[in-house]
């Protein structure tokens, strides 16, 4: 018997809007048959797609509303004049209870900005988190924080790690994940000080619902040296965006190695089927859904240009999610932590 | 005719010492035979190996010394107990105008620690960076810091664009390098305060050497959007690690693709020619060497596990830049940024 979940969806979001979240949200509802849907925006956009998909519809509440978030829009316009707007309102269904997480395709800084406003910082959390999904050699790692921040005290990055945690104990089912902080080297001597002082207190803590790895480095990442890589919002950015950069560039080498000449081409030809499995590993919209960690409440922002396939992995991220009770059980780890920090240093400031 | 240029060669630094350091400066004197070389090291253990490669123990000099750095030794160690290896020698053969440039495949905290005590920063350079070369699709950029530093302030980072741009001009013939800043988003909102701090002063500095295009992400660094791409060394060493090992990892799909089945074998012995082109634009060995940047010369650090084909490569670098006259020209440079930045506003402290 699947789980019955609701998720909340910004219907305007992205590039497309409804006509890639609507397909996208179909494609999600065959794989977990659970599923239902609160769908914000423009109901005249929106009904047409909907009709298009009628075991979704049967599953669909449209919330409607003329007004959305504009991709150019910054951070405090967004909280200022996005009440009622799609993205807003999906939040809001997410804060009544109404639905379990919410998916966006919209501006990330907005969605950032208004899910704090909305959903609200987690008891003991100054800030929250962004998580990225990073294929590994054999499978996958949570890497956080990717860019809603720039910069994070040891107290942050020790939050982090137990919301990361958190959320491969979510999707991957293994009760204690291992963590790692990503810095510059292995050796305890090097990094910053923020991170050698997370890197004391996550080694030092007894009885944390994690398994702490100590310092990894970037190229490690992709090795699933372990299932959490913490890190402050700069680097985690660049990092991402560098991996992915890479994994592009690499592909279009390959694309012209094996077009160069006809008798490369025929080789392609004979090995596609290997060929055909490493492009599926190699797709970016296996893995895409950046979740905001740290509210009370799931907030999932896919890549704006996505297409259909691409806002489905971020729907069954969300589903995954809502399955798994993180918000609830997080809440209890972090306040088991902070007592412990409490009663082992003052934290405040650090 | 080939200029003639003296590189010092710490001959015991990396993994393997003579064995690598020995056959690699061989492969690089082939390239460039204008090339001598101040080798540095335990004579016993270079003379077997300088009698394999007799053109090159024409153009060396050895430096006997018995001594050397390990890779465990701690920087502040290296310092106080670093007189006399023979990594110390090869730097003191550039400070005395002997060599024009040094390479060593040793511990890196030493090298630079050593380096910065013996060649000193230039005049107005609180810190150096190390600047690595970063294969992109098409050709080459260079991305500093990957490590030197943790943290960079705004004028640290609009220094850091000079020395690139200098390094430029040295490698890739470019009167006016192209040159951008790392940030976690191309709005001008966004990004640390240095940063933006930096982009002001390159975008408004008439005049210099370069020309700067403002904010480029991690995605951009291999599409060779710019010639020089400055980041501060904590999350630069994050971006180059982490590009390293996702291309491992592609490869290591590729490998496995290629392999699964006899049809894709077979698809792949057809396809071998181009394949054999992707696996030389992927070997790391092609681009092996961080340079150390705004110190009064040169010196190169080699991958310490690399093999004679990597050290090779690291060793042209330093040739390449030899050949430059890279640190005379950069003096002139900064000093002149320097005045213009006196006179737009006191940089101190920033």
């Amino acid at each position: 018997m699947p789980q019955e979940q609701t998720i909340a969806l910004d219907a305007m979001g992205g590039d497309h809007g409804p006509e890639v979240v609507i397909p996208g949200a179909a494609i999600s509802l065959v794989r977990h048959p659970g599923l239902r849907f609160v769908m914000c925006g423009d109901e005249a956009r929106i009904r047409p797609e909907l009709d298009k998909q009628p075991a979704l519809a049967a599953r669909t509440r449209i919330v409607h509303t003329p007004t959305m978030i504009s991709m150019e829009d910054k951070p405090s316009q967004a909280v200022r004049r996005g009440k009622g707007t799609s993205m807003w309102l999906a939040l809001e269904a997410v804060k009544a209870g109404e639905a379990h997480v919410a998916v966006s395709a919209g501006n990330t800084g907005a969605l950032m900005a208004i899910s704090k406003l909305i959903l609200r910082p987690m008891t003991g959390i100054e800030r929250p988190a962004i998580a990225a999904l990073w294929p590994t050699i054999e499978a996958e790692c949570i890497v956080l924080d990717v860019g809603a921040n720039i910069g994070a005290s040891a107290r942050q990055l020790a939050d982090f790690a137990l919301m990361g945690a958190g959320m491969a104990r979510a999707l991957f089912h293994i009760e204690r994940p291992t963590v790692g902080l990503l810095n510059v080297g292995v050796e305890e001597i090097k990094g910053a000080d923020e991170v050698k002082q997370a890197h004391a207190w996550l080694k030092e803590t007894a009885g944390l619902p994690l398994e702490y790895r100590g310092f990894v480095e970037g190229h490690q990442i992709g090795q699933g040296v372990v299932d959490v890589v913490v890190v402050e919002g700069f680097a985690g950015n660049i990092a991402l965006k560098t991996a992915e950069g890479t994994a592009r560039q690499v592909g279009q080498w390959i694309k012209s190695a094996l077009t160069r000449s006809w008798v490369s081409k025929l080789g392609a030809v004979i090995a596609q089927g290997g060929l055909k499995a490493l492009k599926e590993k190699m797709d970016p919209r296996r893995v895409n859904g950046g979740t905001f960690l740290g509210l009370n409440g799931i907030a999932i922002k896919s890549h704006g240009g996505t297409d259909a396939l691409g806002f489905a992995s971020a729907v069954d991220l969300g589903y995954d999610m809502a399955c798994s009770g993180l918000v609830v059980r997080l809440a209890t780890d972090l306040a088991a932590f902070h007592h412990k920090l409490g009663e082992a240093a003052p934290p405040a400031g650090t």
